[in-house]
């Protein structure tokens, strides 16, 4: 008979009533920060994954869709996007992205919790490793307080916040994307990962609507990620005056990635009808 | 203090890896068939849950993505269905899709284990329901044979299979779509599920070359299912003459669907990078 051995299975409810449940090989981290948990665990199924107050943000093998996915739509429906803001995102994936375009000059990462900056360069060095970029300048800040004194100053700036809750609630406010709207230039876009469009829909219908007061042009989409909730995750973009479904496919950059291309870059605004209603 | 009480959890092993948890209130059904296992379960996210062998195969809360991704894809491609055959499918979700055409005068439900269609008319009203029209017929027998007999005689075929193991391997086989080919007719169309492009790949790029290598037209698309493995889903098309690609999106048809719509049809084709890969 073999031996029998301790399994360690790490379950995240991502709803009260259902989550997602994945085979630990071993933990690797675990800090309580003065924002949030973090922890590191190394899973069969995903590899490493980062889970911030027990929630997965990100995991080496899933950790493309959603990286790519805030970043490129925007980054590649501004002609010529310079300078970049990235709020949130402490693992360095958006930065990473926004990177793969030659015209940026500037990338900046405002992230409240340094300590999720330094895990990610010890466990997710092909995320984190663009930090070491010269064009990016860190800033450990509140991104709230850090958009107020921002003006006419970015060409992109994307929101890649934690959940609704804690240290991220303000970050899905009107207020917020007034001041997000004020920090970006006259042709600027903004991006904000705005969660499930099976968990979240008054959110996302939420969200939608204020982007939709504030700027000229409002657009949804979504991507397929198997470790966040539902396994769909939603995107919510604010363009001043370019109109992602109106680029010329030809002329677009093409970054190298895994999700991403120009080919889809139309085609993700296409949505499922119960995901469309919720721009109605 | 509260009172505690017992907390039941239905865990499904996607892969020997990773899964899905789900709180349930009660459970409502289980049998041992011929075939398989069958298990009914409430779940408090998703409503009724149909399993069979342990793996969810359809929930009242996202059923809809599934069977009407699997149907109208293809009837919406031909221009005039009347005679569909779908394979598997006992709880008779992608029926009631087809249902939805006028052209459709015969609809065929070919499934191996009749317990299936009892059990689903029992806890899935909404979905078995449509088994009762009257240009529904069920024939119970396992699919490979009921092909095997059929020559030119449908307009569209569907094959809704359960995963790859036990009864259902014959359905993913060169052989078995070289008969769906001739079961067809000469303008004919055929989708299959194809699992997950996450946790499946081979198996879809080996279908894929298959189908395309028996049919003209092969396309392969995607949707998003939550309680599927990965939480997103493949289909693979196979056309003798129409393409999806090439549908007058004017002259759809409009089904009264949650999903699909004519708006989203060509757009369905737009693969992530990752997944187009598995049809070159």
């Amino acid at each position: 008979m073999d031996k029998l051995q301790m399994e360690l299975w790490f379950t995240e409810k991502q709803t009260p009533d259902h989550g997602i449940t994945s085979k630990v090989v071993r933990t690797l981290h675990h800090e309580e920060t003065e924002y949030q948990t973090v922890d590191v665990i190394e899973t069969r199924q995903f590899g490493n994954m980062l889970l911030l107050d027990g929630m997965v943000m990100t995991t080496d093998k899933d950790e493309f869709v959603y990286h790519e996915m805030i970043a490129h739509v925007a980054m590649n429906t501004h002609p010529e996007p310079k300078d970049v803001l990235v709020i949130g995102g402490g693992d360095g994936g958006a930065i990473r992205e926004v990177l793969k375009y030659p015209t940026v000059e500037t990338a900046t990462l405002v992230e409240i919790d340094e300590r999720v900056i330094e895990v990610a360069k010890t466990y997710f060095p092909s995320i984190a490793g663009a930090l070491d970029d010269p064009r990016v300048r860190i800033r450990i800040e509140d991104g709230i307080r850090y958009v107020e004194k921002a003006e006419n100053a970015y060409d992109v700036i994307l929101v890649d916040s934690t959940e609704p809750i804690g240290p991220a609630v303000g970050l899905f406010k009107r207020e917020f994307y007034e001041r997000i709207f004020h920090a970006l230039r006259r042709d600027g876009i903004m991006v904000a990962q705005t969660e499930s469009p099976w968990f979240n829909r008054d959110l996302i219908a939420r969200v939608y609507r204020d982007i939709a007061d504030l700027f000229p042009i409002a657009r949804l989409y979504t991507a397929s990620v198997p470790t966040y909730p539902s396994g769909l995750w939603s995107f919510t973009l604010g363009s001043k005056v370019y109109d992602p479904l109106e680029v010329d496919e030809i002329k677009l950059h093409r970054p190298e990635t895994k999700y991403y291309t120009p080919e889809i870059h139309k085609a993700l605004f296409a949505l499922p009808k119960y995901v469309a209603e919720l721009t109605k």
